[in-house]
């Protein structure tokens, strides 16, 4: 089975919308997992013209209550309602976000039309907080001005694939196929044992996907996401303007890219600019000095991996 | 002095916000005042769009907390502090409306830049809620599904105008025009009274604006904004869904122009249209059947009276 890690980026932008500047939110696709991450406002309207199914999504991950990755939840939780949805709907985020979501439905005087969970945060350490057989979501803790959390979602090392031809060469009945795809040799009936990996070709590769944001510089998180597919990493700030990521809690493209290097991704977005930069091109360059597969995210764009 | 009241429309649609419909919210200008009525979510770049300059804006009156009039206020709270705002900013709504702002603000662990002043509602008479020497406002208590209230803003009478080649012959020393201009007549040296409106004219008609949204068809309002200048009234339905109205707490277009024609007003705005109309034009046709000067909102537009 190939398999495909798509990435529609809902907004990039740092801080207080612009006219025409989303605040943080990001879709990404993994094995048919629609995962919502962070959800600025407007998000609700940016799925819409996206053209991302509301129903599709059962989970969404908050990095941090820091308003440009959080003012558009409620629009989103209120929204699902009014269509009725009945899909049970799982929010993982820093302490407080159940809080704030139960006083507004309160205040509302409403209920949702389906099952609402959250699943708070408080670790300090990278902490597995969602599995299916197929893709797992861990924690990485980030270093920003409050409580953050970037999110790594991996694809599990799938089932083996069955070399037919083989299989049916060596007249091996088609009731041993999920046992030789599972790993297992099959013992031929003169005793002849065949080993696996005559009968198989390897799984894809599974892949993966780093979400980083907000941070400041964290070297020490290239352990956990070593060899991730792609990285998504706020750049807030160029290198000339590297003075203020210690007050703001951000990072530079360059410090972005450099992160990308020691953990040996594979791809690198950027994304979370300052609006103070006309030219998101010199956000790519400054990066492309130290990693060269470096995209540029912006608002509505859809990567696919 | 002449005067105008400028109302520009940033949404008008009901409930979830479309992708290219906004929720409920509006800039009402009158007598230099800025006055933003409701905050859906998406106002403070509605805001941008419009080209309304945020620290003009110095007053916030919510009607009710359901999401599509209040789920913008923190983006607008929150960028004000990002932009450094000083001006104090008075926020005036449903009581709850405190608890929620502040609860965000203490989890994204952040202070208004400004002071930050509320004025919350409990009241189901009419209240006068702010007064200056040139305006006053009051609540209109409206019937919906939780608790709720319209605005009714109103210029008061300003002074009397000098008719100066009046006061020139009959040789009055400019000390007394303001005595004038209150309404004092003048005693001359020969001891002759003139009256007042020999030396005058008549002030500008003061004008006024009546929000209200959400409301079910409420004739009970009629005594309150009657002769109002400008009434703008939900029309959620068209008469052909009367029968939603009930359970919904809205109204028709039909139900919005009586309350226009018995409150003896001079324009009515239609406006918060169910998304389940494609042509708005019938709401107009509708209202007009009862109320000619009927126009009808749209995002982005504004209105000069």
């Amino acid at each position: 089975m190939s398999t495909s890690l798509t990435v529609s980026i809902l907004g990039c932008y740092a801080a207080a919308p612009g006219a025409f500047k989303n605040p943080t939110s990001q879709v990404l696709e993994i094995r048919n997992h629609v995962f919502l991450i962070d959800c600025g406002e407007g998000t609700q309207v940016a799925l819409r013209r996206n053209k991302i199914k509301f129903v599709r999504i059962k989970h969404i991950f908050i990095s941090h209550l820091h308003g440009d990755h959080f003012f558009g939840l409620m629009g989103v939780i209120s929204t699902f309602s009014l269509l009725k949805r009945t899909a049970p709907l799982t929010i993982y985020g820093p302490v407080g976000i159940k809080e704030v979501v139960l006083l507004q439905l309160k205040l509302t005087q409403s209920f949702t039309s389906y099952p609402l969970h959250f699943k708070e945060l408080k670790s300090k350490e990278p902490q597995l907080i969602y599995e299916d057989d197929l893709v797992t979501v861990t924690t990485i803790p980030l270093k920003h001005r409050i409580y953050t959390n970037g999110y790594y979602f991996q694809e599990k090392v799938g089932l083996r694939k069955l070399d037919i031809n083989a299989a049916l060469n060596l007249e091996i009945d088609k009731a041993y196929f999920n046992k030789i795809k599972q790993g297992g040799d099959v013992t031929l009936e003169d005793g002849t044992v065949v080993p696996n990996h005559e009968l198989t070709f390897d799984p894809p590769t599974p892949k993966s996907y780093a979400y980083c944001s907000d941070t400041s510089y964290q070297p020490s998180i290239t352990d956990q996401i070593q060899g991730a597919t792609v990285l998504y990493h706020e750049s807030t700030f160029l290198d000339s303007h590297e003075h203020l990521c210690k007050v703001t809690g951000h990072s530079t493209a360059k410090q972005a890219a450099t992160i990308a290097k020691e953990a040996g991704v594979d791809q690198l977005i950027l994304g979370h600019y300052s609006t103070r930069y006309p030219d998101l091109n010199a956000f790519k360059e400054e990066a492309q000095t130290i990693f060269a597969d470096t995209h540029l995210a912006d608002d509505g764009e859809v990567f696919t991996f």
